[in-house]
C-alpha cells in the first residue's frame, strides 16, 4: 500500500518529503522510483500526463494537489467511478486574497503602468483612485471568492458577486445565472475571475462579457487560463473597452515567449503564483484522505464529477 | 486684500478655481494676472521660485499647498517672523496609507519584479511573503506615519516606528532618537520613510542606515527626495544589502532621464503621486486661515519655524 506523486513540474521531491515527514511509515513514490504499480492505492497529482494513472490497477482514489482539479476531469482515461479529492488549504484562500488585493491596489495607484514607463524614463503622473471609489466584481463565490470578497471589503472596496447557480448568503450583492450576469458586469470596474474551469466556463471571459463591463474596466484572472479568450482580451484592450489585465494563468504555462501578452503594456503577467499550495500545510489532509480510502470512510473535499469541481 | 498663488507646475488655475468656488468675493491672483502686489495679504505656494515672495510688501502669512513646507523654510529671503501654515488634508494621510500598502503588497508578491521581467518574456516564479510575515519600520510618526501604521496593522502586518524626538502613545513598538535607531532598523524588513525634510534629516537614508536593516530589506521613500543619498542606495542594492526600493520623491523632479534610477531593475519609480492635495477639499482650510490672518486670530496648522515642519 503506497502513494504515488505525479506532477508536471520539479516539485515532486518537495511533496514526497512533506508526506514522509508526517507519516514516515507510508511508502511514497515518484516517477523515477522503482516500485510495484499494484502497490499504489492513491495518486496525488498536479497536471499529470493524461493516461498515466492507468498504470495503477488498484487505485482507490486520486487526490489533486491544488484547489483546481480540471486536469483530472479532462483526463478521459480516468474511470468516472473513482473518488477525486482536492486540497482545501486555508492559506490558499488567504494567499489568493492578498494577491488580488495587491493587484487591485496596483491598478488603482497605477503602479504597473509606472513600472512599464520606467523602461523609457517616462515621468507621467496619472490620477489615482481611492479604495473606496472602486467596485470589484467577483465571478465565482467558492472558498476562494468569499475570502477574497471579505478581504477587499475590509479595506473599503465595494464588492458585487456572481455565481452560476447558488446564491450564498453574504453581506454584498450577489447575482446568479445568465439572467443576472449583465446587472453584475455593468457594476464591475475590476472583474476578478475565480471560477473553476469546466466545459461550461471555458472561454467565459470573452468579448460579450467585456462589452458589458463599465468602459475602461480592468480584468484579473487568477483562476485558469482557458477561461479567457486571449484574442478577445487583446481586442478589448486595444479598443479601450478594458484598461488593464492582470493575468496569473494561461492556456499554456509557462506562457510561450512569442505570445503577444508579453509585449502588451496593459497586460501584467505573473507566473501562476497568486496562491501556491504549501506541501507542509497540506500534507496532513492528503494523508487523512488516504487513510479514509483504505478504511472505506468517505474522504473529505470530494469533487463532484458531475459539476467538475 | 487678495491671495496670490505661486506654484512650479501647471496647477495654479485649478487652485484658483477651487478658492474662488468657495469664496467668489476674495480676489485670487496668479503670476500671469495684472494686480497690485501691495494688495496681497496671503501667498499660497508650492515650490515657488525662491525670493519671489519679497514682491509682496503687505504679506500677513504664507500657506503651503501640501503637507511638506521645506521649500518655504529653505527660502532665506522669507522673514522668520511671518506665519507659515501647511495643509492638513484628511485624504493626504489616507491616500498615503493606501499608496504605501499598495507598494508593500507589490514587494511581498514580487509584482514590480514580474512587471520588469515582462520586457524579456521571463517566466520566473519566486516565493511570495504573506502580510503577516513582514515587519514594516516607519520613520516619522506625524499625521501621515500614524495613519500609515494603522492601515498596515489592520491588514495583518507588524509595525515598528521611529521618531526623532517624541514617543507617541501607540499600540506598536516605537523607538526614538539616535539611541533607539539601531534597534528600530534591525527589525524593519520594509523601511518606510515619512520624515519631514529639515537640515537634521537631509541625507538620513544612507549607507549607515541601510547596513543596520535586515539583509535584503526594502525601502519606500514617500517623503522628500533629499532625505536619500542616491549613490548609497544604488550601492546597497548592488551589494544585496537592499532588495528593492520604491521611490516617489527625488532630489530633482521630474527625475532627469539620465539618472541611474530609471534603468535599475530594483528601483521602482513613481512620479510624486503617492498622495496629492485635492484643491477642492483643501480650499476651505486655506480660506479659513486667510480670514484668521486678516482678523488677527491664530491660524490653524501653523508650522514651527524652529523645527522646520
Amino acid at each position: 500500500m503506497a502513494i504515488v506523486i505525479l506532477r508536471n513540474d520539479e516539485k515532486t521531491g518537495l511533496w514526497k518529503a512533506a508526506l514522509k515527514k508526517h507519516r514516515p511509515d507510508i511508502p511514497v513514490y515518484g516517477p523515477g522510483d522503482a516500485f510495484d504499480p499494484g502497490e499504489v492505492k492513491m495518486a496525488a497529482v498536479w497536471k499529470h500526463p493524461p493516461g498515466s494513472l492507468s498504470a495503477f490497477p488498484n487505485l482507490l482514489g486520486i487526490h489533486g494537489l491544488g484547489a483546481g482539479v480540471d486536469f483530472i476531469m479532462e483526463d478521459e482515461t480516468i474511470s468516472p467511478e473513482i473518488p477525486v479529492m482536492r486540497v482545501v488549504d486555508p492559506y490558499l484562500a488567504s494567499d489568493m486574497a492578498e494577491f488580488v488585493l495587491a493587484e487591485i491596489a496596483g491598478i488603482l495607484k497605477r503602479l504597473q503602468r509606472y513600472k512599464y514607463n520606467e523602461a523609457s524614463a517616462l515621468w507621467q503622473p496619472e490620477a489615482y483612485k481611492r479604495f473606496s471609489e472602486v467596485t470589484v466584481g467577483i465571478m465565482g463565490l467558492g472558498e476562494l471568492g468569499l475570502v477574497v470578497a471579505a478581504s477587499l471589503r475590509s479595506i473599503g472596496m465595494s464588492v458585487v458577486g456572481w455565481t452560476r447557480n447558488s446564491t450564498p448568503e453574504v453581506a454584498f450583492p450577489v447575482y446568479s445565472g445568465i439572467s443576472g450576469r449583465t446587472d453584475f458586469l455593468k457594476q464591475a470596474e475590476v472583474l476578478v475571475c475565480l471560477l473553476p474551469l469546466t466545459p461550461q466556463t471555458r472561454g467565459i471571459l470573452n468579448t460579450e462579457v467585456f462589452r458589458n463591463l463599465p468602459f475602461g474596466a480592468s480584468l484579473i484572472n487568477v483562476a485558469r487560463g482557458p477561461l479567457l479568450v486571449d484574442d478577445d482580451l487583446l481586442h478589448a484592450l486595444d479598443q479601450g473597452l478594458l484598461s488593464e489585465a492582470c493575468l496569473d494563468v494561461f492556456h499554456n504555462e509557462p506562457l510561450p515567449g512569442e505570445h503577444p501578452f508579453w509585449k502588451h503594456p496593459s497586460v501584467h503577467i505573473t507566473p501562476h503564483i497568486a496562491s501556491v499550495s504549501h506541501p507542509d500545510s497540506v500534507a496532513p489532509q492528503i494523508l487523512s484522505n488516504y487513510n479514509k480510502l483504505l478504511t472505506g470512510d468517505t474522504p473529505a473535499n470530494l469533487v463532484s464529477r458531475k459539476a467538475g469541481y
